[in-house]
């Protein structure tokens, strides 16, 4: 087990664990923000017939040439053909046909003359036009061909190709599945949400911002609830999560000798990868896995700044890489930092910041106080500001890249803003 | 009933339409991506009490004055805190206590010594350094303290918003209720994904498409099947819809002379406020209001990419600040267009594009067939480019402005590429 390593490591190892879960079937009208896990060929062509992309008439080209705003050619309308419809009959030479958008084009005709370029006259028409041949006409298969091969393997599905999807009648898609999570917290001072907080106790509120988290982050959860600070009771609590894909235990703010969540790991067949990464907010990290083949498992941090900041860094692009995602970073943006920034060298720090638009260039500013307790300075920050390993300080004016959390910083007020 | 108005025109109609909705009550773990209609105020003091930020030592300040290095200072280690725990008594001058992080400092000491400072040496302990008084405390009330506004309405629930609610004991909040969409197609060519596709048959692929953009958009819908081309079946399947929020409508491909759309409205008692806007593709876009009060109808157009472009355009936003949303435009980059776009004056084209990073450039391309029935080409898409009502060419190498549809286009497959 390696110990301190720095970010850019650990994040090597966490993603050497991350492979795409195997597929499971689900409703197609159910797969939105899923990543298809086959190649989608179409059973159908579409449309499957030439077909009318105008309200109109349908006619032979050659019975219009010469006929113009001056000398409109008349026509006798033979028959009518709606959408969902089909022509009587072939059409004949000097005949038109009344169509709609997306009938098929009656055998004989092989152009479609639009409405506006008409004058109706009983059971004629009058066409002011001599159209190219083909005009207006929607050939079969312009959508898609039977056997194409309309969607890859990792495709997102949004919702165009759940419409795609349906257009070729698949009801049914093969997708990754969602990682399961099981998420666990520890520490004699925790009570659940409903609890009673006298005596100095808090809220294991990690456990639900963690699940939150995981569920952005496409997975499904479940809550193991709190361990007390006794081997036993841990291994107790983290047994129930051993059938998960990741198992995520938040120490109380507890750690120090108080921390058995290594022990216990290693006695439940874990083998830690490594512990602790040269990062602020965040050190105390752990990696692992329950045996060659078994859950993976993160024991994230206690203060709640921590362990969302180290969830962010390293849990998130595993399970969004477990769900078969290949972007699984959040959106990095320069900004420039609107005051002077100091650290000591060592540690990446992960600085909480406001971004602000400010014409084409961002504006990143501290959130305030950086405290790893302080979850306020969470829910004020847009992203996480890089402060590097090596560097001590940076200058207000400087550019700095930011990690944005919170995707609705590029929704926009405007329509065109 | 305006006609053929402009995009600009038609957004500030819907815009107007577009109040949020009444709060409901909901399970805060529940609540991600949620509005908060409340303020919500802290009922607790966090942390309760002073408590260590680190594992070490509790300590009065004044009795370390002039320790260091070379002159270490013993001291009495009398009790133990753990965290969860709190002091067996009040610390006496001249005196130490274990102390570990998160749990309360006991009162007489107001200082705590981390333990990397420290030799223990038996029941005592050698302490290297001079600690100012304070350090290493935590105080009562840093996170937040009882009374305090920590969430102001308005807020979009993200996972540090969940913890801090159940940091704070809330496990129920106010937000803004979700927006129910009622969803109808019509056609007689049309059949559900799982129906017979012969004699010309297509599927009613938009239902489909329309639904998934609603769930992106944070609405609930349900589908009220295919509506025959007659008034009759028209009037009786949109009638299902009348208590929704929002009616969304998509004519079969069949426009024209048996588009009952607009007529069975008007009978239900809808007042249409606009028909008709310049844009391409999307036309043939209705908009209004059943009654006073009642549900918000959008008549959409057939094709499957008309449907879906007039949705992002006004559906969307509607749908968002419904939902209480204060930024409801998708993101708007700037793009170097890749290959020159020619169209006629008159209405706004929506143009596909494809989006690619090219250093701190963006890259639009067309993506390909800009036929409204060829949905690859919206799958194939990352944005709409904006090409002017009034324009009519744009060259290679032009800046234009490109609407983000895929919010995946932002996020990255290196932490910080």
């Amino acid at each position: 087990m390696k110990t301190g390593i720095s970010v850019e490591e650990a994040r090597r190892f966490v993603l050497e664990a991350a492979t795409p879960l195997p597929a499971e079937i689900v409703p197609a009208a159910k797969a939105l923000g899923r990543v298809l896990a086959e190649s989608v060929h179409s059973g159908r062509t579409l449309p499957p017939a030439d077909c009318s992309a105008m309200d109109g008439y349908a006619v032979r080209a050659e019975d219009l040439a010469g006929a113009s705003e001056d000398a409109p050619r008349g026509l006798p309308v033979v028959f009518e053909v709606a959408a969902g419809g089909c022509g009587e009959r072939a059409l004949r030479p000097g005949e038109a046909a009344r169509i709609f958008t997306g009938a098929p084009v009656p055998s004989g005709a092989d152009t479609v003359v639009r409405q506006e370029d008409t004058d109706p006259e009983g059971e004629r028409v009058g066409i002011r036009i001599a159209p190219p041949r083909g005009q207006h006409v929607r050939a079969a298969g312009e959508a898609v061909r039977r056997g194409d091969l309309v969607l890859q393997p990792g495709t997102r599905i949004g919702p165009a190709e759940i419409g795609m999807l349906a257009s070729l009648g698949r009801t049914l898609v093969h997708v990754h599945r969602r990682p399961r999570v099981a998420i666990a917290s520890g520490g004699d001072e925790l009570v659940e949400p409903d609890g009673d907080p006298s005596g100095g106790r808090i809220v294991s509120s990690n456990s639900y911002s963690l699940a939150a988290q995981c569920e952005e982050a496409g997975a499904t959860t479940s809550n193991l609830g709190i361990a007390r600070d006794t081997r036993e009771d841990l291994a107790r609590t983290l047994r129930a999560g051993l059938s998960a894909d990741l198992l995520v235990s938040s120490a109380g703010v507890s750690v120090g000798d108080h921390d058995h969540v290594r022990p216990v790991l290693e006695e439940l067949g874990g083998q830690m990868r490594f512990w602790g990464v040269q990062m602020k907010p965040g050190y105390p990290l752990a990696f692992g896995r329950i045996g060659e083949r078994g859950a993976w498992v993160f024991g994230l941090p206690g203060n709640p700044v921590s362990a969302m900041v180290t969830f962010e860094q390293f849990v998130r692009p595993v399970l969004l890489r477990m769900g078969g995602h290949e972007a699984c970073f959040r959106p990095v943006v320069s900004a420039v930092l609107a005051e002077p920034l100091i650290k000591k060298a060592g540690r990446q720090h992960f600085v909480r910041v406001h971004l602000k638009r400010d014409g084409e260039q961002i504006l990143a500013t501290s959130t305030g106080d950086q405290g790893s307790g302080v979850l306020r300075s969470m829910s004020l920050a847009q992203g996480l500001l890089v402060f590097p390993a090596a560097a001590t300080k940076l200058a207000a004016g400087d550019v700095v890249r930011v990690q944005v959390l919170d995707e609705a910083f590029f929704w926009t007020r405007e329509p065109l803003a």
